[in-house]
């Protein structure tokens, strides 16, 4: 497993100038959305770049939910602006896109596909070195400060895909709790349950020793390696602070002491699933947001149709842990008591049920849509659904459980309704 | 914080040649011990060199509980080399001395005082480029594969000291526990004595917000930061770990599982600490260790008295948390618990003799020497070994507990006899 450097505290975010001084930075790109750009957070980053003397360009054109179209204008700008360093304020939005910028920007001879993950790109090493790249993130959800991977819709294919490699994982990671009390009730919760599957789908990921193949030369290794003792220690932690604090964060916007913990968990979940990896969730959560119809998100203040990432993953969840329960019932049923089931007299059998309920009653305390048909989705989008979860092998095949085309077809319909 | 690179397996130090491979590294240092050089460990590391073509050299003459002399050495060998990459195998010692060397060997003006804690060195930071170091750890105590410190015995003074910076943190460590199982019963006892105050040390340091002075750049602020909520995972982890698995691994050389788990355990609380910081039984130890008289070590295969470094912590543990317990009883309580005891009717003001006697008897079923007195000292050292703690500000100022001088003289008092 590898390095993630992160610091955190109250406040954290006022060094960032001095930051950048220490790496001798003369000429810097920061990145966020159109929406971070009016409040204060971004502010907070720009006096801290004036009172330290650091000169530097706005980019505030990323796109809530990436595409290709929205990366390569930032890769655009990045390139023009012949930056000596990064800072990503936002969402894993901001900080992906950022992420894309600085490789692309440093390997200015590259097609945009090239790294793009196989096998709708061609998954190439990145061997260019790389700018330096702080992030500061603003939700509590993908943990993108820690990890090395850039996440985007590519249009032309209606699918999410994304870059992954360990070149690209930020220098450093701000982790500011005084950010999150922005965040609208539905961006705290979708982004929550983010860090809830990253937790629950590292957990339960396929057992590093039993991947494969098993590439012989560690630098041909994937950065997803599947579930081992570290990350596992990452996965139960976070999902200890998920099942404390975030009702409480969703629910109350001034509980400082509940969105700091939320904003830590994003953070150590990331470091769990950046080594170990994600699976069925978030497998089939890409085409569930790619296949977007007109379905709006409450609380995101955006011009286009989107079904939030956190959202995407967390309603195929009762599905896929009572699928995959049989293959490590323990750690389905630990899950479960870790979210408050009473697991005393369940039964090894009981397991994938057990949590799925456990599950349901979660979602439905935080509001959530009732399954996949209430954000627009019907019986017919089946067979889409399922032709754009094929090529998510990646991470689909760290599922501890392997799946035909019909289990697929399965876990999309148990997932239509959920209460 | 900073999290290490490791990468954890049977077998993957079969893969070092690789690594170096790709890290286009063609002229090789390989240190070690001239014990363990004997041992079928170091073989496969040559091995591994030779498959994959890679040139090196063998520098074995590794002081076990190195000093200033034996560092010069291997610094002197070193510079000598101009290597471009280097592989220590074997305990804290081993791979302490090449963190050394690579430091100097990379900063060939510098003076041996330059980089060494003040107030004994300058304790200047370290601003030049070291070449890249794969830590193989032998052991199953020092955690130093993923630390950014370097320990050693300053002869002049008589007293321990090091470098800590987070420019000699290895590269890479390879955890393969297949070297354990050449560990002898003290080594394997003593290691592990380390590795559990490293847990308890940092669980119970002074929480990082309560630290002063606060260094307003962040690239001035110490390595040792204080305890703060990720190092408490992985210190209570590596607690865990010490409770199921040290008598098991001590007790029988072949319990693979045991082994293999304090070997993780040694690097997740080198985690911990390595970001936390230790206290007052790593400052008192320096001491300890650095004023032996003529105590011969059982197991440990060399010519020179010794207190292994494990010993020198531990015996003062007992007295340590009693003083400590006040500050934050609960803690202390949570580790009694981990430990074995049973906690459910203890009070508050319990919590220091609760521990303690925790502690008191894990050392017993360990066959652990009785106290101070059984090796060597007596109360007319306590003067020498008080003044030879004073200098160890940069751990004990960590202590969440400030010591006066009569402090420092009861506690060692009370270290005498531990039955
Ligand atoms: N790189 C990774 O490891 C990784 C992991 C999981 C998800 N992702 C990707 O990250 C994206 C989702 O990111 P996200 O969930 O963090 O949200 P986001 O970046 O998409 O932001 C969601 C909305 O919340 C707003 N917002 C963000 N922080 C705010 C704050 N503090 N106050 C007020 N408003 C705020 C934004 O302006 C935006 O409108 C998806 O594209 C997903 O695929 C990446
Ligand atoms: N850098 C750090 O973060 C850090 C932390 C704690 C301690 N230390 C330092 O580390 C040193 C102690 O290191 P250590 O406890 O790892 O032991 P060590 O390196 O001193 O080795 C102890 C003995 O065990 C032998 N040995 C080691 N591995 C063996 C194996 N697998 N099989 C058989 N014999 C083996 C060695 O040859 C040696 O004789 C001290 O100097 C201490 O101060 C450093
Ligand atoms: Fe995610
Ligand atoms: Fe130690």
């Amino acid at each position: 497993m590898a390095v993630s450097n992160i610091r955190y505290g109250a406040g954290v975010t006022k060094e960032v100038g001095m930051d950048l001084q220490n790496m001798g930075a003369k000429n810097v790109c920061l990145m966020t959305d159109k929406n971070l750009s009016q409040l204060p957070p971004v502010q907070t980053v720009m006096d801290s770049f004036v009172k330290n003397g650091i000169n530097f360009k706005v980019y505030d054109n990323v796109r809530v939910e990436p595409t290709d179209r929205s990366f390569m204008e930032a890769i655009e700008f990045a390139r023009r602006g012949a930056f000596d360093a990064y800072v990503a304020m936002g969402g894993g939005s901001t900080i992906d896109t950022c992420k894309a910028a600085n490789l692309y920007a440093s390997s200015p001879d590259s097609d945009f596909l090239d790294y793009v993950n196989a096998p709708i790109g061609k998954g190439k090493p990145v061997t260019v070195p790389l700018k330096p790249l702080i992030a500061v993130p603003t939700t509590s959800g993908t943990g993108s400060e820690t990890t090395g991977v850039a996440i985007f819709d590519y249009e032309r294919l209606k699918v999410k895909t994304g870059i992954a490699s360990r070149a690209i994982k930020p220098t450093l990671g701000l982790i500011d709790p005084l950010h999150t009390l922005y965040m609208p009730e539905r961006v705290i919760a979708n982004s929550g349950f983010d860090v809830l599957c990253h937790a629950l789908e590292s957990y339960t990921a396929l057992p590093y020793h039993m991947r494969s193949p098993c590439p012989a030369n560690p630098i041909t290794r994937p950065a997803y390696q599947g579930g081992n003792p570290i990350s596992d220690i990452w996965a139960v932690h976070a999902l200890r602070i998920v099942a404390k604090y975030l009702k409480r964060a969703v629910r109350n916007p001034d509980d400082l002491e509940a969105r700091s913990n939320m904003h830590l968990a994003s953070a150590f979940a990331g470091i769990g699933f950046g080594n170990a990896g994600v699976h069925l969730c978030h497998g089939m959560s890409y085409p569930i947001s790619g296949l977007v119809k007109t379905y709006k998100a409450k609380d995101y203040n955006v011009d286009h149709p989107l079904v939030p990432h956190g959202l995407s993953v967390v309603l195929t969840s009762p599905a896929v842990f009572t699928f995959t329960a049989q293959m490590s019932p323990e750690h389905h049923l630990e899950m479960a008591e870790i979210l408050g089931a009473d697991t005393r007299t369940a039964r090894i059998p009981d397991a994938g049920p057990v949590l799925a309920d456990t599950l349901r009653k979660f979602l439905f305390d935080l509001d959530v849509d009732d399954g996949l048909a209430a954000i627009g989705y019907s019986k017919a989008d089946i067979p889409a659904l399922v032709k754009g979860t094929l090529p998510q092998e990646r991470v689909t095949k760290l599922a501890p459980r392997p799946q035909s085309e019909e289990d697929l077809s399965a876990l999309f319909e148990a997932s239509m309704k959920l209460y």
